[in-house]
């Protein structure tokens, strides 16, 4: 152990096998099951995609359908959970219900302990049809709007956006909330799918790995990146208040959130040029200048800090622009990665080895203790 | 990246930093902040131990009493949480209710998003102290036994005994309660504490990050080896049926369960010899014939497998002469290492690196999608 290198964050450390997702650095590609994954999230729905991540292959048309029936089958929560929600604290982010919310659903799965693959696999599917509906649920019970039961004849995606809105979208807006909203499905071991899996390795029931990985998302460092950078877009206004407001930011020496990532560094995020184009489409339908103070903010982070943009610097203004409140982003981005997560923690309880690693100790050796009445 | 080694569950792997705690295998210690965590379990109270791992230093008198006079200012915990409880399954496991009650907990802090080193302090004061209070209440709630509000007059473990069996200990029973209790505050990077660190890396709140570690704690490969250790010397009930019992279970090729441990592998638990001591001296003074059945197995199991019991071992048959209901142990374990994972968290967050490993991807590369309706 002595002679190893310690890499502090594990960068760069290969912390597990998986046959879910690479980030293919060479070639810009996020690999999602053999597959392109911005291909798949702007060619096809996200229910489709979620069974990939999941099970491993694209489904047949009867797989298809049975998938996604059983997952509007499942979207409703028990009346205790939302009274649960009620009960909660008015000012809570909707993250911190969430959790609770999972916390609590967990008592509700007839096969809680039951970690067989089987098993865990139709734990996924009533885990992420429930946790679109408690996402809204998050936002919507806090605020006074009661719980909006979820329409069990809308899309997954549709249905959220008709629970968090109140409105079902046209077509524009669903086919670009459904794109974005699976650009966020699955991206390798970000730090809450590692989270995911260090706890499902103790073999615990799915729903506590699950809340674990929400907690590493509502963490600034990992999930709340398109919540700040849609209200950096709000605050810009225009494209001319940009150069003086990033400066700003600069000279506090604090981050612009959205830009670089750890595994990408100064690279391309593969999901971030396609929604940018999303962002110019719904930035015309709107008249909104989003699209023009983004594209400001880009040239300006590339000159001054030769940064790309990551996703979450476009999916923040891009929600904004659908009207989705900002405290939502974060929750929603769970929504979508809620099958990724579940697909990672059932690949590591299907051939588990216990997350144990050690800590280099620099404390102190040999103190000799001194009963409390003797000391000062 | 490609040119370093995978090691499964990063057995080896240096992941941390720490001054906290290391097993020193050599020695046959377990060093928490330069002290030995036996003699400290043995010879001073939780409260004097959960401020040294926390502070780094035994505290002086004045910050003793100033301490251990917070913590139970801090015991009790809001009505709402209660309420949640009350409303929670009642068939839901201890560790559930609990996750929901430090999830509910979280809104109700008012230094919840602050890290700072300070603030992250206070607030583990805070989780320490309310802690065993949900800790008891997540099992009278369920049972029918109401909310059994703390003690301010007692001292934290004996505080914890009485609202778990709705009387106070005996001064036999306060001691080997407390001893065994602090002998869990602490272990390096356990599955939980890492977990924990994993969490609070992405700067989320301590809350989310001791939720994880109890997720992480309820798996069996961790947290559980008390239960089912007391289960066992339950059911054996005799040392004349201890080898007949633990062959059945080899030859089923199953785990006997509080022996053998990653770290220590075929060594000693430092802490199981002592714990040894206090269960002869508590079977003794109970006549009963735990000690004498925990021996026999201890036999076998080096003669038949040449492995050494670790505490929970001991600890499950102890808690059980105590008269603490079997499903409240490792809950009772969380109780105790929460001054761990608080101080780890604390640690993590004072000097933060993202934990962002990769994965050795698998899986298939550059399959070609193919629209739904074109599949079979």
């Amino acid at each position: 152990m002595s002679s190893q290198q310690y890499s502090p964050g594990l960068e760069n450390v290969i912390a597990a096998t998986s046959s879910i997702c690479t980030l293919d650095l060479e070639r810009h590609v996020i690999v999602l099951r053999g597959y392109n994954l911005v291909e798949l999230a702007t060619k096809t729905t996200y229910e489709d995609v979620a069974y990939l991540t999941l099970y491993g292959h694209l489904p047949n048309r009867r797989e298809y359908m049975e998938f996604t029936s059983r997952l509007r089958e499942y979207r409703d929560i028990p009346k205790e959970v939302v009274e649960i929600l009620e009960k909660m604290s008015r000012d809570s982010h909707p993250l911190l219900m969430m959790k609770a919310a999972v916390a609590t659903l967990a008592a509700y799965d007839p096969e809680l302990e039951d970690n067989s693959l089987e098993a865990n696999f139709r734990k996924a599917e009533r885990i992420i049809a429930k946790l679109a509906t408690v996402t809204a649920a998050a936002y919507n019970i806090p605020n006074g709007r009661g719980y909006i039961r979820p329409k069990n004849d809308l899309p997954h995606t549709s249905n959220l956006f008709y629970m968090i809105t109140g409105r079902e979208p046209n077509d524009l807006e669903a086919r670009i909330f459904e794109q974005s909203f699976t650009m966020y499905i699955e991206h390798e071991l970000a730090v809450s799918t590692f989270a995911a899996r260090v706890v499902a390795s103790s073999m615990t029931d799915m729903y506590g790995a699950v809340i674990s990985a929400l907690a590493a998302l509502k963490g600034p460092l990992h999930g709340r990146a398109n919540e700040m950078a849609a209200k950096m877009i709000i605050e810009i206004s225009s494209p001319e208040n940009a150069e003086k407001y990033i400066q700003r930011i600069l000279d506090r020496r604090e981050r612009v959130m959205g830009f670089g990532h750890r595994v990408y560094r100064r690279g391309i995020d593969p999901r971030a040029e396609k929604c940018r184009e999303m962002l110019k489409e719904l930035s015309d339908a709107k008249g909104s200048n989003y699209y023009e103070i983004v594209e400001r903010v880009v040239e300006i982070m590339q000159a001054k800090k030769n940064l790309y943009p990551n996703v979450d610097f476009y999916i923040g203004p891009l929600y904004h622009l659908l009207g989705i409140p900002i405290e939502l982003y974060t929750p929603i981005f769970a929504a979508s990665r809620i099958a990724g997560w579940t697909a990672h923690i059932a690949e590591q309880q299907a051939n588990n080895r216990l997350f144990r690693p050690r800590a280099r100790y620099e404390g102190p050796r040999d103190l000799k203790f001194i009963p409390l009445d003797e000391r000062e």
